[in-house]
C-alpha cells in the first residue's frame, strides 16, 4: 500500500475536520510514494494564493507537486479552462465537471468539484444532483443539452456526430462554446483517471462547505 | 407533465429549507397524479411518529399514500428489513442501501440514505464514498465484501453464484446473514426503479444533515 | 455447497415429475441453510390454499419460511400486486414479470412466471416471447410501450424521465396504471435478485404446464 | 412491412397447432419478401427427407429457399458442424447452440435448438436452463468451462486468449475439440444474426415438443 | 501454447516481409494444433488459384486446411457471400466485413480486410475509417445506413426490428440486399469468432498492400 | 455543417497524398468554424520547428489554433507527457496512446499515433495491432500489465485500486512509472474526446507513413 511523501506536508489548519476512518483523505493523499519537489517561485506563489483564498492548498496540487514541470502544466489548463473568459458561466463549467465525474465515479473530482458547484450556485441541492444523476435534476434547456453533451462525450465518444454539434447549436451555444464544453468535459476525463488511477483524496474541508 | 395531489399534503416546517429551482423537492413528490386516500389509523400513527421522530414524513411514504394496501406492505417490508434483529448492523443495511442506490444512480435513495449513513455512522465522508463509489473508501474486509456482493447482484444478478455466497462465508458472514445482505440489496433495487419510475423527490431537509 | 432445511419438507405428489439432474429443483430449494420457521396460523392457511388450488406450494414461500415476518411482508406485498384490482389485467402484470425476470435472466421467475403466461393467456408461445426476446412478439402499442417501460425501468432506471411517462399516457395509460406497471417492474427486479442471490429453485412442476 | 413468399408454401399437416397471435410463427417466415427458388434436386431430396424425418421443414430452410446456393452452402455448414463426428456430443452441440443463442436473445434458435436440447437429453428442465440462464444449471466441469467459453466468445470475443483455451485444455478438450466449441458458437453467432435481421420466426409445432 | 502444423507448409515467398516479434503473424497461423490434411482436387486447384492471383493462400484457409469437409463448407459460404452476384458491390461487402471486424475488433478481419477495403476503392483513408471508427468517415446515406444496420446487428441483434428494415429501404436497398447485407455481417460475426477462439493470424504482406 | 477558418491555412507540400472522399481530413480540420488566432512568437518557432522536422503542423495544433492559451497549455502538457525524461520509453508512452484511443474508436489519434508506433518501433505489425486489439500482440509481461492499467483505466476508471497498482509494481514499475502510465493513458482520454466532439481530421500524409 502507497504512502506518500505529501504526508509530511500535511496542513495543520485549527479548523480542518479529522478524516474518517473510511476515507483517510488529509493523511495520505495518494497511493503513490513521490517526494515532493521543491516549489518553483511561481508554482510557491499560487500555492500561497491558494491558502490566502481557500483556506488549504487543494489536494491535486500537491499529488503534482513532485514534478514542477508537470503542475505548472496542471494549472496552466485548469485555469484556462475553467477560469478563463467563456461563453460558459463558471457555474457552467462547474456542472461539466461534476456531471463527468459521476459517470467516472470520481471520488476526489466529485467532492471537490460537487461543493463548487454548491458554492457557486448557493443551491445545495444542485451540487447533489450533479453528483448523483443530473437527469432528476430541473434544469433549462440549455442546461440539459449541454450536460447530455458533456456525458455523451464521456461515456460513448465515438458516437459524437454533427447532430449532436447540432443540438448545442439549436440551443444557443456557438462554436466557441462548443469547443469549451467539449474541453472540460475532456478534461475532466482526464482528471478523473489520474485521481483514480492514483487513489487521490480531497481535502475534508471541501464535505461541509455550502450545504 | 405530472402534478402530485401530495403538493396540498406538504408540509410547513419552520425550518425546512427552501427548495431550490433544480430540484423543487419539497412541492412535487412524484410526476404522478395520484390523490392521497384518507390514512388507515396504523397509518396515521406511523406519519405521526415520523413526525415527532424525524420533524417530517420522508416523500417515499406520502408517494404511497394513494393507496392504504400498497402504503402498508410497503412499509411492513421496508422496517422488517432496515429495523428487525439481524446479523448486519443498521449502518451495515444503510451503506447497502447508498451502494445499491449509487449503482442505480438513484437520486431519492442517495439523498434519503446518504444522510441515514453519515448520521448513523457519524462520519460524514462515509456517506459521500458510499454516494460516489464505494470502492475508493477504505473498508474493512467485512464490508469490502458485502458491498460488491450487493452490488454485483445489483448489476448483473444473472452472475451471482456459489463461488459469490462463498466470498460472504469466508469473511464471517452466516447463511442468515447472505440473506438479509441479499434481501436489502434487492429491495433497494425495487425502491430505486419506483423511485425513478415516478420522479420521486426526497424531502429538502436531507441534504444538511449530519455534515 | 449449501443445503436446506426445506430439503425435509419436500411435497411428495405422486404426479410431479422427476428433477432432472441439471437442475434439481425440488430437492434443494436454496443454496442457504436457513431452518423452517413454525407457520403462523394465517400462513398455514396460505399454504394450504396453494396446496388446494395449485397442487403444491411455490417454492419461493418455503424459501421465506424460515422468518414468519419476512414471509408475510412478501405475500402482501406480492398478492397486492399481482391480484389486486388495477387498470392492468393479470396477464399484463404476468408479462411485465417475465420481460423483466429475461433482462435478468432470473431462472426462478421465467420458469414460474413464464408458466403462467401461457395458462392466463392461452396461448404457449407468447409464455417463450415473454422469456425469450419480447421484441420479437408481435404485439399492440399498448402492450409494447408497456414492456419497453418496463424493460428499460430494469436496464437502466436512471435514464426513466417524463418523456417515458409521456409515452404510456400516449397509448392510454393512467397516473395509477404507470404506478402499477413500475411497481410490478420494480417488485420483480426485486424477487429476480432475491432468486439470484440464495440461487432459488422453481417447482418442476411449472415446466410442463399450458405447453 | 414484409411478406414472405413462403407463406405460399407453408405446410398444411394436420397437427401443426395454431399459430398464436403473439407469434404468427407459420403464417410469415420472415419479414423480407424473397420468392422461393425452384429446389435443386439435392435440395428437393433434403427436404422431403425432413418432412420424413422430422414430419416438416424446419422455416430456416425454407428462408434460405430463395437462392439455392446459399441454401446449399448454409445446409452443407450446418449438417458438418451440427451432425458430423467430433469430440461433441451432439447434445453437447446443441447446449452450445442454445446458450449462445440465449445471450443473443434469438427467439428463432432459442425455440428451435431449445427443442433438440430436450429431446437429445429426455431433460425438459435442461432444455428451460439452456435458454433462461446456464449458469444456473448444475453442469459438470466440462459442461460448463464448454459454455463459459462459448459465451465468453459470443459477448466480448476481443478477449478470448490463451488462458481462456488453456481452461478447456483442463477439463480435457483436444485443440480438434477446442476448434469444434469455437465453430459451432461461432456458427450460432451467424445464424442468430440472419434470423433477427429478418425476423425469422420458427416452426409452432417446436413449442410443445418434449415437454 | 498452441504450436500449428501449418507452420511447415509456409509459404517461402522472396518477397514476404519478416514477420514482427509482436505478431508473428506468419510463423504461426493459430494457437491450435491441427495436422493438416491432404487438400482434395477442389481444394488443391483452389490454393492453387490463391497462388496465382494474391501471390499467397489467405492463413484462414490454411487455418481450415485439417478439415476438407470445414475447408469446403468454408470457401463455398464465403465465395457466395462476397463475390455472388448482389445488389452490393463487393467494395459495399468488405466495407460491412471491415465495420463488423472493427466492433468484434478482430485482428485477424481486421487486417485482411482492412486491405481489401484499401485496395477495391483505391481510398487508403477509406479502409482506416472502417478499422477504426466507420462513424468518423464522409459516407453516403445509403452506405451509412448499411453500416449502421451490421454494426446494431453485430452489438445488440435482439434489437433489431421492422424500423431498422424501413431504414434500409428507405435508402434504396431492396428485400434481397437487406438479406445480403444481414448475411455478410453475420458471416463475419462468425468468422471473427473462429478467428479470435482460434488466435488466428493474418498473412503478414497485407499490412503494405494499397496504402 | 461546419467549416473552418484553418482551411485558408492549408499547407501544400508537394508530396501530400490527395484526401479521399470518406475522409477529406486536410480540407476541414474540424467541424467548428473558429479563426485562427495571430501565432505568439513560441507558437510560431514551434510551428516552424514542426515544419522542419515532420514536414507538416500536425492537424491538432491548428485546430487549437483559435486561442494561444489553450495551444500553449496543450503543447506544453503534451510535450512533458510524450518527450519528457520518464521510465517509460517513447514507444511504450505511444503505445498506451494508441491501446486507449482504440477503445475510445479516436480516429485522429489512431492515424497520428499509429504512425508514431510503426515509426518508432519500425515494426508496422504493431502499430496495426495497438489500433485492432493490442491482446493479439505478443507482448512482454511488462507491456501487457501497462496496457492492461490504462485501457482498465479508460474503460473503467471507477475499478481501479490498489491490486492493480501492485500488478504493475510486480512487473517493474516504478511509482513514478505508474504516474506516468495513467498520466498519458488520461491525456489521450481528453484528447480522444477533444477530438470526438469537433470532429478533428488527421493529416494525410500519417497514412502511408512507416509500413
Amino acid at each position: 500500500m502507497g504512502k506518500t511523501a505529501q504526508k509530511k506536508r500535511e496542513p495543520h489548519h485549527r479548523d480542518v475536520p479529522a478524516p474518517s476512518a473510511a476515507a483517510r483523505d488529509d493523511s495520505e493523499i495518494t497511493a503513490l510514494d513521490l517526494p515532493a519537489a521543491p516549489l518553483t517561485p511561481a508554482m510557491a506563489a499560487y500555492f500561497a494564493k491558494c491558502e490566502e483564498k481557500l483556506g488549504f492548498v487543494p489536494n491535486v496540487l500537491k499529488a503534482y507537486g513532485f514534478d514542477m514541470a508537470k503542475l505548472e502544466a496542471f494549472v496552466a489548463m485548469y485555469n484556462d479552462l475553467m477560469l478563463a473568459p467563456s461563453g460558459l458561466s463558471k457555474l457552467e463549467r462547474e456542472m461539466i465537471a461534476v456531471a463527468v465525474s459521476s459517470h467516472n465515479r470520481c471520488y476526489y473530482c466529485l467532492v471537490a468539484h460537487g461543493a463548487a458547484v454548491r458554492q457557486v450556485s448557493g443551491d445545495p441541492a444542485l451540487g447533489e444532483l450533479m453528483v448523483m444523476n443530473y437527469r432528476a435534476a430541473r434544469l433549462s434547456k440549455r442546461h440539459r443539452a449541454m450536460l447530455d453533451f458533456a456525458v455523451k462525450l464521456t461515456a460513448e465518444p465515438w458516437t459524437v456526430e454533427d447532430e449532436d454539434r447540432a443540438g448545442l447549436r439549436e440551443v444557443g451555444f456557438s462554436d466557441r462554446d462548443i469547443w469549451d464544453i467539449s474541453a472540460v468535459a475532456a478534461f475532466f476525463n482526464m482528471t478523473n483517471r489520474v485521481a483514480s488511477a492514483t487513489d487521490m483524496r480531497p481535502n475534508t474541508v471541501y464535505h461541509s462547505q455550502a450545504r
